[in-house]
């Protein structure tokens, strides 16, 4: 535990269609070397979805036992699966002075803050409006409609917690979301855990050349 | 009151001869418009000092008065003499969008986030040792060996609150904390107020078109 809050963390939520994974994209160039958080699920992979890139699935037993063993920053159930953040990869990262950048909802992110919170910075990005939200949904054909109205309801809950957030990057052009987002991340790299900052005044402290 | 908060503050604090003044200057060409908040005090000016650019001097009548009217953001007494922060040009800078910086003590800092948390990001700004501090005051050759000890003393409490600020900077090279301050100068000017948020969401829900 000693080095746990060597790097920091950074929490991004939003609604399903904020364009999250696209800022990121769009900026990782200009914010050194992270590690993007992948979730643990006992849900089935979908088409198209890899073990270790999109999620780690895993087995309801598998699951449980790590709940168990307290090997989860954040879990919750949601229609019936389990989906949660494994603490061992997320620890290694921070202790390897990386920036973590978690991609979860309003929940996962107190969760986050009542564990880390000292290292924690958090970002909630929405486009522009809700409406705004649901042209994109449709417009990139992949959901059912009883999906797209259960994303906007949802979206509707989350829009409610952003003060809870450090900031709101709001997605109207991608170009200007990412300057944010990399103006973040940045400052995120800059937090220190409270462990740390103690270390810092004994040693600051410790120098002293009076006389 | 309605627009006291479209702009944000950044609170510095530090010892005397952390090089606050120093990483500024190198930093103000990157970190756009802002207001460098000035002090009032009813302390006499020292030989060099400008009203109006070093500080605002004022008596103690004046200055008591100012109190009653609550006209001070942030106020205190040392050795007898009041220093204060006045909430009318803070105010206007903010009302224009500016990015407001306080070059303040930890007690201020303290009173600014009380009155004004959710705009607020602070800094701590230090030399990398108390030993490293002290160099610097005697090769500044500008204090009496008596303000010497008495800036040492201050450190050392100083230092205890490193914890309460949101950023530590340390000043090894000008070069390496002028970068840190820009970033965090940045990313403080992302901060929103409460009021904005709930502004926001209000917005961004009622341009509701589903359907």
């Amino acid at each position: 535990m000693q080095n746990l809050h060597k790097g920091a963390i950074l929490v991004l939520s939003g609604p399903s269609g904020a364009g999250k994974s696209t800022i990121i994209n769009a900026a990782s160039a200009e914010i050194g070397e992270y590690y993007f958080s992948i979730s643990t699920t006992t849900r089935a992979p979908r088409i198209g979805e890899e073990n270790g890139v999109d999620y780690f699935f895993v087995t309801k037993e598998s699951f449980e036992e790590d709940i168990k063993a307290g090997n989860f920053l954040e879990y919750a159930q949601v229609h019936g699966n389990y989906y949660g953040t494994s603490l061992k990869p997320v620890r290694e990262a921070l202790d390897a002075g990386k920036l973590v950048i978690f991609d979860i909802d309003v929940q996962g992110h107190r969760l986050v803050r009542a564990k880390m919170n000292d290292i924690t910075t958090s970002a909630f990005i929405t486009p522009p409006t809700l409406h705004e939200l649901e042209t994109r949904l449709r417009a990139r054909c992949t959901d059912d409609e009883s999906v797209i109205v259960q994303r906007i309801e949802n979206a509707k809950e989350e829009i409610l917690a952003v003060g809870e957030y450090d900031f709101t990057i709001i997605n109207d052009t991608v170009d200007a979301a990412a300057r944010e987002f990399v103006i973040i991340a940045k400052a995120a790299r800059l937090k220190q855990s409270k462990e740390d900052q103690e270390k810092f005044i004994q040693q600051w402290l410790g120098q002293v050349g009076l006389g």
